[in-house]
């Protein structure tokens, strides 16, 4: 089958010729239709230095993705066969400690679909068959396939409480978007978009900001005081992982408030702790990946009641082959999320 | 009335002759009969980074003190004259939306009794009638006079979930201390202290820790995770400032593990955001003071029922003119509890 | 003054000639311009099983109101006068456990403005200065009048979970048709609103219901069941004190779920414990009053983001001296919120 | 091998000779080694209404032991053989909502072991491997065998808030004994222990009770709110399942306070909504069963660090042949708990 890999420790991403994989007994194996890009496949890509620390050559990469499940392993149920599905691209083991008491996203041992294991930027992909979630024949194939990178907003969202809140989210990619959305539908009084490109800022005006904020030239901390009479405001999303936007979201919210760390920063960050947690009595809140399977139940919901308009999201759609391209358009900050398709 | 004033921008503390204060309409005045020294009242008399910052001189400090209430204010109930009381030294505005959420310790217009107004190392001290607690006549006034630091770890303790989990305490100044008898009594399945004095180790011991850790020769991070089962701690106290120890406190909390930063750092702190709280999922919790009036209930219940024994946290009792000794004393680290008493 | 007074002990309501209320050293006096009927308010009228036990007579009652400062006591900032202020009407003790630990609203030794001190059908009334809230002027004085319903329903609805879940509300009264409003404002993935009366189901449907369900003809439970894959809501509001719609609100909840009771029953209720309580791990929470002033801040907020439309709640406006023409519409059932205005 | 059976729709229980049962895929065959008596078991052997209405006959009982792995399922690791394990009593089905977010405890096609599938007062039973918890070969059968039970009461109290408050237990069954003992170690303020049995009212003494109150001579709610300054119990455990002690219960509450239903009642129970729910704002908490497994892992830490004394807890050891003693023996309430060993 044909697979993009990462065959050598440097930047850049080859087309390849590979062998199509095989189920483990509890395995599918997944016919992918519709594969989106993360942030993290452009890492991976640029060869950075997280990306030198965590990828092993050769890898295909990708893990966003849906498609029909073409194959089962030998203790999975047959007639998932046809399905259509999404994945979740986190894999755990399901005998530690985190697995067994409900927290199998921050498994001990977790392992990363497109990361540690080979990805779906390719013509088939294997994965647990827990991890295929099953996604009605009407929803778009698009829809299904950036339903993994929608679950981390809403992962961060439900975790924290919008309703009646005064909520700043630093960082308008597609998960910060999506993150706007999902506060302005849990009844937010006011939702601060910060970014500091122009394009992005527009798409989280159109997914529901109340105000936006391009941080090169407006200075959120004061701004935001501002609209909440002096006070800050009291739920911050901090989806960007920059560290300016990281110091910003702990300046700019309330005494008694809530920080969500989201965005991955590249290095260590100098935080002010006295006076922007303690002093604050600043809540601190680490978040990554979807809780299995609680956040899928809620994906499922929310397609079901059709409560989200995720249209200005998806920016850019283009042919699987065609991933180089989508690189580079990433590189320039100017696109939401991009959808490839097969 | 004899008082203990910082009058010079610079190391030291003198003794002042200085006029009985007057009550406002709502305060009492205070006959101090035991105060104990708090590691703030050290930062002024060494007047570093932090003192030149807060403090204006001249200032009468002291803020830890218990004595009898001796004049009230117009609109004080005047049968509260002979109470002996614990004060509290945080004094809150009662109008800010903290104060009227039930959040008084975060008000918006915090003062603080000998930092900000003058306090009680001195013959009188005011406070807001609503700052002094009534203690029964039976404590002994050197206990009422640690209700102030104690009820810091009431705060945090209680904030928090020690019961079934293992606890890593880091810092064992007497609000660290007092948490490891809280901690214990609250049904920890161990508790790790940590620290590099000797001799504040060994008060650990007596207060219920589990388990010392000298970290200037064992590293508290390879121990605690051998402890438990390569997972780490549950729940970690940090209660040092020191920005080792506050690294260490990250590196040692599980996936999905809370870090309470209670002491207070002179600097800004390098954090590792992504390994220590983004992928592990940790609850970051700031807390400063004491809940008003919660933690002093739960002070008063913890007197009553006689389940705390505070004997190993008072290592030394001094007449309040000795203050420069207990100073000296505290520069070495060699000491719980300092009491001055009148 | 003119005002609405229960006189004797039995059905009825007369107007009479009072004295103008004075005002204690922390009390304001308050011109009433708007004043809302509430059904505690019918009870009293009719004197039922619930006003014999609680009320004494002579009795001015009335306790839903806006008006404006127009006295106040010595301790009061006199600049208050000529402010347009909502009343909360749980006047507090500031002394007891609850209220000094953020608790005021279920104070040890609560008193109710038209229930245990004169209320508010009156030309003037007394209430505590911390009881009056102050509202913008371009807020309409009925909308302002209603605050107090409307918080009932706030304190309810933020006290839970509405967001991505499906939520069921019982009893479309004011208060019931006002926690429909905001459970949609805080992103519910279903509203299913249950009455027996066609007028207010059609009022539920205005406040953002996505199903009414008419109980006389409808049985809720299965009707829920079949619109939640057979597992029922994750969230029931009980806001009738209906005995019948009080156990179909436990039967409808999901295993795990949570269980709101508001409406107050007139007598005690059976309930099936072990299948509804303890086998379905439902979180059963009592709501009464509002948080003082938690509840405030947040209604101060909704009217300033102008997210609510209230405008299908209030059916009738009538003049104050129509009061026994309200009561019967209320006797009636076909009204939302009825204001009266002087 | 031998079992005891319910063979006939009556009292009583009959000695049968039954097939060895062999494993499905995913089970384990377990030697047992000790198995307790439940309440249960007695309501079985009885045949009373909840019996008739739950049990299809003929039924192998028993549901509380401790064994040896001696056969293996095709998808089971062989190694477990040999191992001495616990049994989880409940069975879930893995698949539905419950199972995949984190609840599989409350399951919604939960089965039970010794009530919808055959169970362990025999020779040999059949439970699925995951439901085998390890316990190191140290640990006493005995106390293996009432790890079910003692679950049940490690996942009342971790579920609730003891430390610092003052306690209620109502019902000094086995459960309500650990659960004594549980708050005891979590820091509880005050223990009241409540039944109408002397025998155990000295149990519950001996595992920490601070003051214990037989229900037939002393009232325990004068008595718990004369305790309390009059403001009754913040944390009120509901073990007993029997309507008086329920309704008590419900008095005792502190406003604010909660209260947590396990003990099942046999019919519906009567309750005062109004006083006892509404105006106190009690928060209610039905509880089933154990967390699968958070609750093992606790009671994994507690034998671990020898944190609890069970030795009053288990009062009698027989042959399991003289089961029908035990039945006699719990039927006068003269006992704590029974352990029958092969």
């Amino acid at each position: 089958m044909k697979a993009f890999a990462k065959l050598r420790p440097e930047q850049g991403i080859d087309l390849i010729e590979a062998e199509r994989p095989k189920p483990g007994p509890f395995d599918v194996i997944v016919k992918v239709k519709a594969a989106s890009v993360c942030g993290t496949d452009y890492h991976i890509y640029r060869w950075d230095e997280w990306a030198r620390e965590h990828i092993k050559v050769p890898r295909i990469i990708g893990h966003e993705f849906a498609g029909e499940i073409v194959e089962t392993g030998y203790d999975v149920e047959p007639s998932l066969k046809g399905n259509l599905i999404a994945a979740e691209s986190h894999i755990a083991c399901g005998k530690c400690f985190q697995c067994r008491t409900g927290n199998s996203h921050i498994c001990e041992r977790l392992t990363i679909v497109g990361v540690d294991v080979d990805g779906a930027f390719a013509e088939y992909a294997r994965i647990p068959a827990q991890n295929a979630w099953p996604i009605p024949k009407e929803v778009p194939v698009e829809t299904a396939s950036i339903l993994e990178p929608l679950g981390n907003a809403v992962h961060v969202v439900y975790a924290t409480q919008s309703t009646g809140n005064h909520v700043a989210v630093f960082g308008c990619g597609p998960v910060g978007l999506s993150a706007v959305a999902l506060v302005k539908l849990s009844g937010a009084l006011t939702i601060s978009a910060v970014d500091i490109n122009e394009y992005r800022l527009k798409i989280a005006q159109k997914m529901g900001a109340s105000k936006i904020i391009n941080s090169t030239t407006t200075d959120p901390v004061e701004e935001i005081h501002r609209d909440t009479e002096g006070r800050g405001a009291g739920l911050v999303l901090e989806m960007s992982g920059n560290d300016h936007a990281i110091k910003q979201a702990f300046r700019v919210v309330r005494n008694g408030g809530t920080v969500v760390l989201f965005g991955i920063p590249s290095k260590e960050v100098l935080l002010n702790i006295a006076d922007d947690v303690i002093f604050k009595e600043t809540h601190v809140l680490g978040i990554v990946g979807r809780e299995m399977f609680r956040t899928w139940y809620r994906l499922e919901s929310l397609l079901k009641t059709r409560k989200l308009n995720l249209d200005p999201l998806i920016t850019h759609r283009m042919n699987l082959e065609k991933l180089e391209d989508a690189m580079t358009l990433i590189g320039s900050g100017n696109c939401g999320k991009i959808v490839l398709t097969t």
